[in-house]
């Protein structure tokens, strides 16, 4: 049985059971997925602010669960993080956005990633280039709406996830689109169809690379980036990661 | 149940049976796979020809049986045919090395790939550039043995792996270690242990990522660089083409 | 006497005659030029396949008779068989739009290629990327007509093409127009006249390229990439291209 | 009167009190430079975990005392919170590795920087390609200390140094050395006059680009990665944060 | 006292007075600024020839004062002839548009250079790739207007740059807006009030890293690509640099 | 008739001698060639001062001759005054580097560039980012001899070139080796026999590059970098360049 354990890196419980639901429908036999989320942090992840914390509170939860899973998923579209986690586990951990890039190499020449504003656009090219494939990037298109909006008026989100979509292929050449974050699962099948190009939702994609890192029986390499590190030092006020440095 | 078609893009028998060896250790349930290889080009691949011709026919097995099947890997560490099987078949094709080196992409921040020959380097520097990640490649180390001599004496190939591995990791700073071909397959556990970093398999990766790709439900973009094309040119003298530019 | 021979890479013998009929027009003193094509592979090279194809029976043209020419140019837009040629022979070989490119480098600071087809755009950018040009490549303009359109209406083809040359070099800064394909060889200096940018024919560019290779007196490097073998394998069903591995 | 707050990222006194003699060196008339310390956090920066929380934590400072200050500095080699920072003021931030690369670009064509261990190269190859500047990066030189053992033989510790940078000099063709961390900082005179290439402290350069910056009476740009946002969100468990959501 | 000597890189003394003006009005205490230009040369610097003459006679004014100052300051936004004068002087000498994208890399992701004239678009991209930070740069929006144009109507020159920077910023994503050319100075706060991002003037930002590097007390590295050479070449026809070769 | 002034770029009537002597033995029927130097500037090219100044006077040689040539070589290895030599005239000019990178382009996938001395490594790196082509450098080993030593011992010459050369093969894996400057031209025979690897000579790549730009008929591009411009300025204490404006 793979132990998965997936972490919705806000702190809204709407938004983990969301991220459930979409999981339950790609579930395999032989894999268990827990969705759950920080209790501290920000409830919507807009800023780099939000990012840093929501980052340092999902890695806080796998180093509290490092010994009952097989694997971590961090179910943001940001990955926020993604390098702190690989170095307080040597599990195999994947963010949503690093699974869909890298699921999508292998379907097309190049990729698209729909922003859900304008501000995020460099925000995802620069973490597109730390995972070394700018040169697979074809556009960042933003469909300009607030988390808030995007819930609110479910035709207006799709319209717009077209429009982006369709300028990513049209103009951009892109062959393949990812919807990363969690808030535009769910809509990957219409808009396939409708804009006729592979589209990936970085979750289900994160989902299906950990079950694959599983089965293949690997670690994380620790000889230098994720090195961990023993040490005498006390981190002050950040209770739950003091053990990573006694390991 | 996911079929898969593994392609050993050689002619040698004996070659392909020592994949199918491998791939049983590590098939899922659910999954079956089938490993063929054509029955025309090079025993052994060398050279861009034999890179060439065993392309071909690798893309030429795809077409043929592109009905039976719902997902291919390309089990030679030059990945050969690879753009051309996925213009002829909109199902997931993957190859071993570059299964690899996105499976790596998760597990560190670089990787090296052994080398079987010097001649060899600058090739699968150009494959990574292909793929786009230059950026996360540490280096190409070989092991300066042609495939006669490798199967002849495997103690003298474990101590040449373990010395390319060694240099990658100590010199080049590499986090994880690919053995690309499928003659280098088998020894990733034992050097694992020895240079205690991640060391992997092409073609399991290879295994891994189609079963995700099959249960994603995912097609390759068909909008640009691997658009068919209906055309009613004959490809005189290539039979088991032909049907590709009427689909 | 510098006996070059020019391989149409494609199987359409109109073709192979315009291609003569251009070349005939540029060739110097002491050039003797003879332009063939395969009897085998498709009549015009739309995709991946045909490249593939075309590729190979243009490098057995260039086996079955290197001794008998002192270089090689592959008469087709996307160079198919380039590197292949180079390790079936030690004489020179160029490709037409690898010509273009480095002659248009000693030209302008930047150079547009014109495609013929919106889905070609991605090839060329990634042959362009191959021969380590990217940084000198402004843009890939496409005059979205198939082969068989081209032909028919020469004056459409003519305002696509001063179309597509104007969009390159107003908007996109190009500062020389390549036409690679021989298709739309002809055009050179009418559309030169009216963009007044330079404007290249990849088949010439190749014709003196190699002249000027010949008179060097130089070989291709056999070192590493274009490396021949001595061995035994046997390529099944391949003739024409064993005695490569016996030399 | 330009008043810059200096922050050292980590939580050791010490370490703070150094810095601060090392500043107090070089303020010009009209500067007031004032250093402090997070009150948690690692008590030296050694992994990504460590950068993680003192970025956080720096940050805090930075939030907390933005209006008293007219600039500020991130007083660590890895530069933590520096993006964060610039979220959370409009006022210039500096980061002191940051600021020794911009610097060194004037004085030579290229540098390297020397880091304290092998498992640190990666990160720091990352960070200055964060910067956009790893065409300009000659080496990473490793001294092979940790922290405890830099601060106990300061003659190894030189010699340490003076092999890293010499042989970034001779064998990477280094034209300017960075000590970027306040660890190493005091040794740059000496440095300089043994390898005859200017040698930049990072503290150093930060406090005079600042000071550069509040002349110019320029602000962080706000318009897209670095843009606040106003929202209702509750930083649940982070005090000292919510009001830069509602500014 | 620092001494820093601003060469105005033409010979219209009209523009070396404008220059003077500006940073008067930027100077601080402890500062002396001398602004001369070159006998000979052109009046206004439009082409590669002109760039050419002028860094040269710029280097000969940094030889031919070298002793008299503590740092050099080119003020002609294509730095012409920067690499000379630090040959020529160990001294720190900086250029105007080199200063201006190093100090625009504090304050935004990305920079924009508002170019005179479309002809200087590449020039200008050519320079941003030679400082090593083409990935900073998100476009080189041109105002297209003549030097003598651009003085006879302030009007017409603010509204075009207003829409070059306003491009630069909605449609390239530009974070920091660079006028780099002394021609545009003056301009910047009334700019960045329309289009609320920051914008640079080069010649100010030069002053204020040649004061940080003056107090800093560093050299220019003489190691390799700025090596003097003693040598006993006779520099026939070009008086005032000879003595280079003896020192 | 072909005519093709060369320019060796330094004031040494000898080194024009043997740069004449061998393009004797290259030169084609219909091609004459006529080599200059200019009257002016360093006898020897060490240093970017010297790389100035000779670039200026090699342009006044092409600004003067315009009329009475085709084509025009710049013959120093660093190609001085190659841009300005394209502004001053639209006839094909090209410089013996850049032919020698074109050229080994066509012969294997690597090159290297025998630089004189190791303060030369960096300046020749950035001279081939500039024509765009880093990608295919592999390395430019140093034979560390001033030109004075370099011409007094041809054998010692000779085993620093052999020793360059073997380094740059066996090491680095470059697949073509380049010897730029005209100082060592007339080796490439003797050197290419002892390496195996193809050896291009600058000199005569250049001559063969401009005879194929004649016979092509084609002109420098003037539209974008390039571009002449018509205006009154006066180019003060520069004869010989005042009518390159009123063209």
């Amino acid at each position: 049985m793979r132990r998965i354990l997936v972490i919705n890196s806000n702190t809204s419980a709407a938004a983990t059971q969301r991220i459930a639901d979409v999981l339950q429908r790609h579930t395999t036999v032989g894999t268990q997925v827990t969705v759950v989320n920080p209790s501290k942090g920000p409830q919507g992840i807009d800023t780099l602010l939000d990012i840093a914390i929501s980052g340092l509170e999902s890695a806080r939860l796998v180093a509290a669960h490092h010994d009952e899973y097989d694997a971590f998923v961090i179910a943001c579209s940001a990955d926020p993080g993604l390098d702190i986690a690989r170095q307080v586990t040597d599990k195999p951990v994947v963010g949503i956005c690093e699974a869909a890039v890298l699921m999508a190499c292998t379907l097309g020449a190049t990729f698209a990633i729909v922003a859900q504003r304008k501000v995020d656009i460099r925000r995802i090219r620069e973490q597109v280039a730390r995972y070394g494939l700018t040169g697979r990037l074809a556009s960042v298109p933003s469909i300009d709406l607030a988390t808030a909006e995007l819930l609110q008026d479910v035709d207006r989100l799709y319209q717009r996830l077209l429009l982006a979509a369709h300028q990513a292929v049209e103009v951009d050449l892109a062959e393949v689109v990812i919807l990363a974050g969690s808030v535009m699962a769910g809509f990957e099948e219409q808009l396939r169809d409708d804009v006729e190009v592979p589209v990936l939702s970085g979750t289900v994609c994160a989902l299906k690379l950990v079950e694959g890192l599983i089965d293949l029986g690997v670690r994380t390499s620790k000889v230098y980036k994720y090195a961990p590190m023993k040490k005498l030092d006390r981190l002050q006020g950040y209770p739950g990661f003091q053990d990573v440095y006694s390991r």
